[in-house]
């Protein structure tokens, strides 16, 4: 089976969005041991629309077709198809009913224009979108099936993984031996985790693949057919032990999500205060559904008067050691703790960027704390040369780490290649 | 003139990277008046590198190509090239020296393999890189310049701005007479705001593009040629003027970037206390370099007893009313001002879901509020059907907006037309 994509939107084409859908689906395909083999990318104008589905459809079996299906004047895929097939758009009674359906379940008034959304091309079979207004829809042209998409991300993960993966395993017969396994690393670059990898040999079937999304790099280990699924355990074991504490979680999007899944299911509550992560840490774990039920409170604690009114931080301690201190961290982490009577406690104070660094502590120097119930563990680390970004993403993700090495009972502080501590 | 590109890489097809140099490329043209048409990405075949090469070289009159100019043995593009016009590829002999010398400069010993960049398809015309090893070039195929540039995004800007700029400029007597203008809305749909806009009639040359990145909707106001031009700054208000209140900002990527300027640029003090958006408002505002100067602190108080404890909410109103409640979230906003004297300060309480919700107060409810030196102001809103992200990220566009209509002295309440209020 030849699989291609055809992204539209002048937003995309033209770089005011950068193109995540096209990265998602790609990987998620070759999560499932189908390759796209080509990706082309054009505007809203109709006249290349209908240009690049009659082209690719001479070419390709399946066609992922994404964006286009708005209710306004520049969403034109869905006449596009019709016209590049040479058949009259009809209106679909079904979807006309699911939009009115939608409009009054939500107590809004349905702007006519929305009722375009019911038209699809007269040969068209509906594809259901059980999370947005906009239909989907697959036409057969020349070889190739094209499968419509909703443009938004959320639509298209629900469209793509409930119908568009179960229509080409029956259509073209796909056989899904494989099977995946993610390891999420911190603090280690590409090269040096490739490195640490090189002599493991690999049986047959099983390869690695390496994805960087800052402050993570995901590792995956393929396994392709039954004899390689067999081993892919074992292998993920020696994978694990190879690259040591750089692993921080198994099959997880990020930190964040470890670290909720595991408070979640602890009892356990938290406390957080954040100087330079700025709300960081607290917004992440707040992005999860339950994630009220261990979190108290998240003080992001900006000035040094928000430290000294809301976490009882010492002005003296301030004065001698500067906010961005082991010192002044400890007492930021103690405060949040006691506040509540938090089992967990998580600070930090640093120097994001890209000014108000000094010689002594230049930008990208971070001081972080972990409380429990009966100790204060701290550290200071130098990330230097990252984006204000970075700095902030990469020192949330050590906090993170900090607690989940003490919610497994390890050493609360390991060393990363790539982080540099004070003092050395 | 036409332009595409030609983006190469198994890692950018695969969504191992998401392709940032594409985005970039295209944006920038756009600035300069220049529309890329398609964008054609493919993985390291040869056969697919051909394939594309010569098909694209019928249809446009200039191609960037990205990617495949390294050393290693999946660097394809010049070898695919050549191939593709039938042609044998040369050793440049300016490019050896070049490659020689960077090597002996930076005191490397030099790989065999990177000769291989000096190897470029007989009929090319070498373009300089002053940044790397990787070689650019340029063939003429069919009616179009294929224009070679490396995958490494410091040296395709480089190559871009310094050599093929200047190329299409001279070739093709651009003239890049084209300017846009960006509204950023909050609280309409994109077909309700299309239908406010409906009736406008535009001048020739004056089009608009709507891009959804929620809690915004940007609508851009493209202006194409001198008379166009002339006409943009009163189109724009009269866009203004059609579209109320739904506007928020002008020429900005997010209300909080608007929020952060004119904070940043007033001398004023804020401080944040954010139960359901999570430390959303807060973590936004850090973002931005600069944020310390005005924001004093953010209190993430998710439980009832950090509300009590750290805001001086009155437990018997959280008895009487619940978290999520005017009286609620108006003692949150006066104590989270009054803690540290701020000039104002922010409040949020809500039941983001998917869970906690009653039937009096359904998943989306949100209690907003806003603290002066002089005035409390709130409202309860409700966001039904929506997800538990843009729950919050409304809510906390909702928040910044009642700010920025203080900081303009205009009513700080006003009616968006998807968002509910209570009570009617």
């Amino acid at each position: 089976m030849k699989l291609e994509m055809i992204c539209t939107g002048e937003e995309v084409l033209s770089g005011q969005i950068v193109d995540t859908n096209a990265a998602w689906f790609a990987n998620l395909m070759m999560e499932h041991g189908i390759e796209v083999q080509r990706r082309v990318t054009v505007g809203d104008r109709m006249e290349d629309l209908i240009a690049v589905f009659r082209e690719r459809s001479m070419h390709a079996d399946v066609i992922l077709v994404n964006g286009g299906l708005g209710p306004t004047s520049d969403d034109l895929s869905a006449e596009a198809m019709a016209r590049a097939k040479e058949e009259p758009l009809v209106e679909n009674p079904i979807w006309r009913q699911r939009i009115t359906d939608w409009f009054a379940r939500n107590n809004r008034p349905m702007p006519a224009n929305n009722l375009k959304q019911a038209l699809l091309p007269a040969s068209a079979i509906m594809v259901d979108n059980p999370v947005g207004t906009a239909c989907g829809f697959r036409v057969k042209l020349n070889r190739a099936w094209l499968f419509f998409t909703p443009g938004v991300p959320f639509e298209l993960k629900h469209m793509v993984q409930e119908q568009f993966l179960p229509f080409i395993r029956d259509e073209f017969a796909i056989q899904s031996d494989i099977a995946v396994e993610k390891l999420l690393t911190i603090g280690h670059g590409e090269s040096s985790l490739a490195a640490k990898l090189e002599p493991l040999s690999l049986p047959d079937g099983i390869t690695l693949g390496y994805r960087s999304s800052m402050p993570h790099i995901e590792i995956k280990i393929f396994a392709r057919g039954a004899a390689a699924i067999a081993q892919l355990a074992a292998v993920t074991a020696e994978v694990k032990q190879a690259l040591g504490t750089a692993v921080v979680a198994e099959n997880r999007q990020s930190l964040a999500e470890e670290i909720h899944q595991r408070l979640y299911q602890s009892g356990l509550s938290l406390s957080v205060a954040e100087s330079c992560t700025g709300g960081m840490i607290t917004s992440q774990l707040v992005a999860f559904p339950g994630s009220s039920s261990y979190l108290h409170q998240g003080l992001v604690t900006y000035s040094n008067e928000s430290k000294v009114r809301v976490l009882g931080v010492k002005p003296q301690t301030l004065d001698d050691y500067g906010a961005v201190s082991i010192p002044v961290v400890e007492e930021m982490v103690r405060g949040a703790r006691e506040l509540l009577g938090s089992d967990f406690a998580l600070a930090t104070s640093g120097i994001a960027g890209p000014d108000g660094g000094t010689a002594e502590k230049p930008v990208g120097t971070v001081a972080i704390a972990l409380a429990t119930r009966n100790a204060v563990y701290s550290q200071m680390i130098l990330l230097a040369g990252r984006s204000r970004e970075l700095v902030r993403s990469i020192s949330s993700a050590v906090a993170y780490d900090m607690l989940r090495r003490e919610l497994l009972n390890e050493a609360v502080i390991v060393d990363y290649s790539f982080i540099q501590r004070y003092p050395k």
